[in-house]
This record gives structure tokens, C-alpha cells and sequence, in this order.
């Protein structure tokens, strides 16, 4: 090996150098030079990690539920890495964030890895840019990454798309609009979880989700268990890396793991063809072209439909 | 006018026929036949209507909240429609969707109408649908529209990008993940909502948000107005109508309303950009040159950029 070889950054991430590994997902998070060269180098090594998502709507103890799912397979021996993909925004720089670098300060643990992702300003999307920072992760030898996810809106259902497995996070009585949010998201739950469940109303909940499960289609033949936990004391957090594994197992012998990856490479495909497209279209036009075009809609002058045409046909 | 324009779906939604506004909102929403059509006739008689947005994290009333502020616009003689942006699912039917169906129903208002849109499975993405929907509203003459939005991720921002007016809603004591999420959409807000303002813990709330504004950069000279509600009652409710009146001037007469419309536009346009440019390669060369490549990354032969670069050789 050559001696940049050596001393590049790929090579020090793929040793375990934490601030390689940092840099590394920071060059990919922002598409800087470099970034789909080692995607490209990388990407023949993905696909081996265990990669599973936590979501759910806010105040349901998601962070300290993935704490301790990280700590469960620490302790069978894997190497972690923690994603998550937080609100942030110049007003405050991300509370969570702060959390999150303090905690990562916090541990002496080798092979443990936290990563925050604001979920704001990425030049291709989260979802792409979650997408890639698990590739790097997955393929730099993370066999766990864990991507916690905060909020409940359709582009988290996008980033949940790169994971194997998903867990869906409530707790008890969260309010009005709970019943909508499980709705939303209950589709693309694996494994439900009543996490807070030494509340009152924890039977309640765990029964309304049941009862959710049996009124409505399911995807495949899989049934998403419902697992009580108290993430704060740890108390039922072995049946929860018991019903992933389970569904992990189960996904890969019906083919519904290969079919989500699928899935995933198509969205991630499209995406990219679809940026490519418009970059040659402006390098053709030129960008003047495209403004004059958003004035006259503004403007009213021109509706949108008949602005794309014009500039086709240039 | 012809027999044809008279009675045409377009002459109908125009004369305040309900039904035929629905039908037409829902040849929009799913990009049916004609749907582009509807839109290049009406788009010119856009742009006259207030568009305020109500968003904010679950369970902070906002549902009650939008129904005072339709009232209170009704009562200043304005024809008022209401764009609830709902999580949906088939699995539930959508809980709020069927609640507002029923607040329609019993609606005898002729100068009020209501629309659910479900979250997911729009054609065209949710943000372009909500501006087209909001589109064919002020064309067809309500002086006000009121756009909910359930959630706060990015999408939502996007959402919120087609309204001239923002309140942000929160309550006090939302729990633990409440001070990331007001950070990650404080910044789109231009009137910040206490609701919920009997609850015990409003101050504090208050006071959070106050801060918080202070230790911000502001995007512009306008400071955003804590006005504190409770929408149960109606308390405050003409206070926060004043409130939003007073943006709207100042967005008027300082070119800020005029900046984020250019903005809107620019997005649509590029959407739309992007979508027919993707429509066109694939015309070109074939459907499974596509679905080969997909199959290839997913089975990790080759990374993404190369299959994008290979599709776009041929």
C-alpha cells in the first residue's frame, strides 16, 4: 500500500479512526469533492451491516430507547453505530446535536459510533444523505447501525426506507393527535413499541395498536409484536433486540429484505438520475433561462406547466 | 358561453358548487387527466388570496385553533376554505380526515369549504399537491386560505412554503423533544402560538420562545409576535387574527411576501423540471434499461453514480 493509501482518509475511517470516520460522513453528508469517488470505492463492501431504524412521534423516549438497544449489542459483541437524524436549525444548532456530541465525548467505547444528522440543508435530501452515511457505515465494518429518526412525517418514511428493519415508537397517551400519527406510520412498523410502560395507560395503547394490526391489510405475512419497555430502566429491552432478530431472520429467508433493498437502490437511483438531468439541462439553457421562467410564474404571467415546456423546448 | 362551458367542472367549482370543487381538487391532487389544464386556465386569477399556514407538533390544537380563525375570517365576511393536511393511512382510514368530512357535513356555510389531504401517495409529491390545491382555491375566489399541517419535519417546511403567513403552535409541557422541534421550524414561523394558555406552564413556554427568538438571527426585520390562546374557548383568538394581520401588511409592503412567492415558484418549477426531464430519459431509453440498473445496485454489483452515469451514456 502506498503511503497516501495509507494516510488517506478512507483508509484511517476503515482503521477506526473516529475523527476519519466523522470527516468522512461530513464530506458525504455535504457531496464535497471526493464524496461519490468513495462511495463508489465503498460500496461493494455494503450491505452486510444490520441496519435498523427507530421512529416514532416526539416525546416517546427514542433516544434513550436506541441508547440502550446500542448498549444490547455492544454487549453481543458487534460494533455500533448510532444515526440520528435530528431537527436543527441556525436558531439553536440543534439541541439534540449537543446531546448527542456530548454523550459521543462521554464514551470510551471503541466500537461504538454516534453520528447527528440535522435535518435540514443537505444538498440531495435526508433520505440520500442518510442513505449514503449508513453505506459508509455498514461498509467500514458497523455491524449494527441504528437510525433514529425524529418526527413522523412522509420524508421520515423515506429514510426509514434504507433500513431492514423498523421499530415504531409510542407511548402512552400522547394526546389528540396520536391516533393519526400511528396511522401514518404504522404501516411501516416492524416491531411496535409501548416504551414508557410503567405509565398509566399502557394497556390501552398496546390494545389500541393490537386491535389497529388486526382491522387493517398487512403488508406481508409478518406480524408486528408489540414489546412494553421502560428504555430509562432497560426493563424489557432483551425482548425488543429479540423481535428485531426475529424479524431480521424472517425477512431474509421470504425475500422481504432483498425486495426492501431493491426498493431502496431504485429510490436512490432515480434520485440521482433525476439531479443529473436537471444539472445538464442548466449547463445546456443556461441558469438565466430557468430564473426568467420562475419571475414570470411569480408574476403570474405564465402558469408552471407552461414555463417547463418553454424551457424544453430550448 | 357554450353549453359545455356552462356546465363544465371548471364553470361549476367557479359558481361555488362543493361537489364540483372536491372533484376538482381531486383531479389536481392526482394529476388526472386534465389536471394541468385546470391549472394553466385558473393559475391567472391566483395570487389574490391571504394564505396563512397553522403547523406545530401534535396535540397543540391546532384543528380547534384553524376552525376559530375560519370563523373569525367568515365573520369579517371573507369566503374561508381550509386545507388540513392529515397523516393517512390504509390502515385507518385516516382519523382526522373522517372527522373533518363530518365537520363539513353538518357545515351549512356555503362561504366555508374544507379539504383533508392524506399525506401520502400524491403523484406529484406532497408539497406540489398542496400548492396546486391552494392553487385552485384562490382561483376560484376564497379570499382566505387556511393550510394545517400535522407534523413538523421538512416536509412540512416544504408545505409551508406556498403560504404568505406562518403560525407556529405549540402548548405548554409537550414533553421531552419539544425544544428540538420548536428549534427546527421556529425559524418559518412569523406568529408564535401559546395554545392551550390555561394550562399551567404557559409563562414558562412563553418566555422559552421569547428567548429563544432573542438568541436567534432573524431572517428579517419582522419579529415574530407570542401570542397566547386558548382555542377550547376562543380566548385571544381575534388577538392572533391581528397578529397575522399585521405580518400580512408588513409582508406586503416590505417585498417579503413577493421574495417567498418568487421562492415557491421556483420550487414548483423545478419539480416539475425534473419530473418531465426523468419522464423524457425514460421514453428514450426504455423502462428496464432502469430496472437493470436498480437490480444491479441493489445486488451490489455497482454503485449508484455509475449506474447513473451508464443510463445516461446510452
Amino acid at each position: 500500500m502506498t503511503q497516501i493509501g495509507e494516510t488517506s482518509l478512507l483508509a484511517r475511517a476503515r482503521g477506526g479512526d473516529k475523527r476519519a470516520i466523522a470527516r468522512l460522513l461530513t464530506v458525504v453528508e455535504n457531496e464535497e469533492p471526493g464524496a461519490a469517488d468513495a462511495i463508489r470505492e465503498l460500496y461493494p463492501q455494503t450491505g452486510r451491516a444490520r441496519v435498523i431504524g427507530v421512529t416514532g412521534p416526539p416525546g416517546g423516549g427514542k433516544s434513550t430507547l436506541v441508547n440502550r438497544l446500542a448498549g444490547a449489542y455492544r454487549e453481543k459483541g458487534e460494533r455500533v453505530a448510532v444515526v440520528a437524524v435530528d431537527p436543527s436549525s441556525p436558531f439553536s444548532g440543534g439541541a439534540l446535536l449537543g446531546d448527542r456530541i456530548r454523550m459521543q465525548e462521554r464514551s470510551l467505547d471503541e466500537g461504538l459510533f454516534i453520528r447527528s444528522m440535522a435535518s435540514r440543508g443537505h444538498a440531495g435530501g435526508l433520505a440520500r444523505t442518510t442513505s449514503r452515511v449508513v453505506n459508509v457505515l455498514d461498509a467500514i465494518g458497523y455491524g449494527v447501525v441504528l437510525v433514529e429518526t425524529v418526527g413522523v412525517g412522509q420524508e421520515e418514511v423515506e429514510v426509514i426506507r434504507v433500513v431492514d428493519s423498523v421499530a415504531l415508537v409510542t407511548v402512552p397517551g400522547l394526546g389528540d393527535d396520536i391516533q393519526a400519527i400511528k396511522a401514518g406510520v404504522l404501516e411501516i412498523a416492524d416491531v411496535l413499541v409501548v416504551n414508557k410502560a410503567d405509565r398509566p395507560g399502557a394497556d390501552e395503547t398496546a390494545r389500541d395498536l393490537a386491535q389497529m394490526l388486526t382491522l387493517g391489510k398487512l403488508r406481508t405475512e409478518w406480524k408486528p409484536p408489540i414489546i412494553r419497555t421502560v428504555a430509562a430502566t432497560g426493563e424489557n429491552v432483551p425482548q425488543l433486540v429479540d423481535a428485531l432478530e426475529r424479524h431480521r431472520t424472517w425477512a431474509i429467508e421470504s425475500g422481504e429484505r432483498e425486495r426492501r433493498r431493491r426498493d431502496a437502490a431504485r429510490a436512490d437511483v432515480e434520485d440521482l438520475l433525476r439531479e443529473a438531468l436537471v444539472r445538464r439541462l442548466r449547463d445546456h439553457i443556461g441558469p438565466t433561462a430557468v430564473d426568467r421562467a420562475v419571475a414570470r410564474v411569480a408574476d403570474r404571467d405564465i402558469d408552471p406547466y407552461t414555463a417547463v415546456e418553454e424551457l424544453l423546448r430550448q
